[in-house]
């Protein structure tokens, strides 16, 4: 059997488990997701829907395509829906036969995971600590070797939340474009970003076939339960995409979030307001204990390292690592992530998302009783 | 872009669109579904977990598995659920390595869909029409091919609703075993059929390192649009298969279905009682109109072949494909299944789903209105 384990955020039914706690117990801090919750509208949706389970989706997610057409402008030949990003990412190393790429890390883990089910080498670039994680272009562009048939970037990226300026992916693309490579750049959190639709590449997908992009409707509405993300690029790549697909693989209820989307206007603006002021205030917050390393946000989730006792900064008398910290945090029912295991991070990394004001205060005090510093 | 095409039943969206119909004008006999509808219990426990969804699903699929455990009765080890039964069969090809497999055919397209994915070759048994397409064991026994390593059997089977009996399956089972074979059954529909449980290989998965079988909820909670299926089979092989399946594959609701199943015994009852009228009922009705050379059903949709006016019974004066058939039968309102592109059947092949009384009335009605017998 397959060792079950916490390798991503958010794997609750383990967490309780593993903590022997109720569901309700457990305040998670360890997925991104948005705190406003999951809109009413679609909520109701899918109660008014439930018959139409009874059919099959449309295998060809025919209007949520032109859903989504709507909402992030480009055309429906552009998009592929499917179950969740990580179906999104499988494809792609399929269809692009992509067989040696290169992921800056630390990075989410699936697309490494998808380069293993595909035979495909990958070279970890690194991203140093010392830069605060952020991606060094130049530095990047020289190390891709001749055989790298493409780069993926994650954007604003996980778990670090550092986010690349629109100027320096266009510099990448290009080069990319000229050196005949792929840029793939997963956006799953770019609605979560202050700056949001500016960030994201989107528009450039007419400009260069060169280019595809990675969304999802996870972390926005909410609804990893759901699974359903999309990729966007050049016509005859979602083509072969579609023809690959898993039939079926997104359900009814998936294929109808699309309808939600015209009525959202009001939801999208109270969680700029929401990212604005919370990343804002937890990440001064964070600051003051004294424990962390804290690594500015750009996105709903904050990087910290633990300082240890040698540490001057620190406020602990005990050296703490992720893991034993994270226990700790169980023990008073949060659930955080264990940073430890993305590429590159040492046992001193965790990752917590940004919620609401309420619940963020509790992580704050959690932290404070844990670590000694109230 | 991919040809939209009406290649399975069920295709709903494609269909509306095609005759220029909303979904509610539309009675649908190409999607072979449970007439009983979803049962309550789970429309109320989607109502009652709309929350869930901002949680991942568990990607273990744990308790979805102790709950299949308790409704099939084997161990949860001996278990892998999907998106449907369509990545069961999609991870059986990568997880066996299969390169060559036999298909009796006509048969179900997705295991001959992924075979081609994966570049297996496919050796088609054909399975007469003089035998009312009854599978010949003895025949298949002497048709595989040294190269063979495994076969796919649909019991009972889509299009033609044969069934084979427990004896010549274990027939089957032992002669792949001693040939080094595997023997993949797919039942998909075995819940519906009279017998149901009786008619099941599942308690042979103890015995049998060679049998795996693939199951879905699909058909018997009338549930496609939820996407759920499973596989049952020999420890290691279920093992690698949750290693490769795609991560949070069975999204939130299909995970708690399992958590109906206790609940539905009067569901069950009723699906049976049902079955026993109307596949009777059906049968003589399909037979008395003269239209149709009528292929006994042993479970919930039936097989028939159009008689042209060559034919003595034949009751119409034209002659008619299935193609204008389906064409004439849509402007009446109801939406049959052209089979003619399953292996081996010609053009004057339809499959149609056994329904509730009153819609197998109107089903009746309009072959008589449109084949020219009323």
């Amino acid at each position: 059997m397959k060792q079950l384990k916490l390798e991503h955020g958010g794997n609750l039914y383990e967490a309780c488990k593993k903590y022997d706690l109720e569901r309700k117990e457990l305040l998670d801090f360890s997925a991104n997701i948005n705190p406003l919750g999951i809109p009413e509208v679609l909520k109701e949706q899918i109660i008014n829907s439930l018959d139409q389970l009874m059919d099959y989706p449309d295998p060809n997610c025919c209007e949520l395509r032109e859903n989504i057409s709507k909402y992030v402008g480009v055309p429906t030949f552009s998009i592929i829906a499917g179950n969740g990003a990580s179906e999104i990412i499988f494809l792609l190393f399929r269809v692009l036969g992509l067989k040696h790429v290169t992921i800056p890390a630390p990075c989410f883990s699936e697309y490494a995971k998808a380069a293993e089910y595909w035979d495909a080498e990958v070279d970890y670039f690194e991203m140093q600590e010392a830069d605060n994680f952020n991606l060094d272009i130049e530095e990047l562009k020289h190390y891709l070797k001749p055989n790298t048939q493409c780069v993926f970037i994650c954007n604003p990226n996980n778990p670090t939340s550092c986010i690349i300026s629109k100027e320096d992916l266009i510099d990448l693309l290009d080069f990319c474009k000229k050196t005949n490579r792929y840029l793939i750049i997963d956006e799953a959190f770019i609605e979560l970003t202050l700056g949001q639709q500016y960030n994201s590449m989107v528009t450039l997908i007419k400009d260069y076939s060169n280019l595809f992009i990675i969304r999802a409707f996870t972390k926005i509405l909410a609804i990893p339960g759901l699974r359903l993300g999309y990729g966007i690029g050049e016509e005859s790549v979602i083509g072969r995409m579609w023809q690959q697909k898993l039939t079926w693989s997104v359900n009814t209820f998936a294929c109808n979030v699309g309808n939600s989307l015209e009525y959202l206007t009001e939801y999208f603006e109270k969680t700029r307001i929401w990212l604005a002021n919370e990343s804002e205030w937890i990440y001064n917050e964070l600051c003051q204990l004294g424990c962390f390393k804290v690594f500015k946000p750009n996105t709903n989730f904050v990087l910290l390292k633990i300082l240890n006792n040698k540490s001057k900064n620190s406020c602990t008398s005990m050296e703490l690592t992720a893991f034993e910290l994270i226990e700790l945090m169980a023990k008073k029912g949060i659930l955080i992530r264990n940073a430890s295991n993305f590429k590159y991070l040492g046992d001193s990394f965790v990752r917590v998302a940004i919620k609401d004001r309420a619940n963020n205060v509790r992580l704050i005090q959690a932290f404070k009783a844990v670590m000694g510093s109230d």
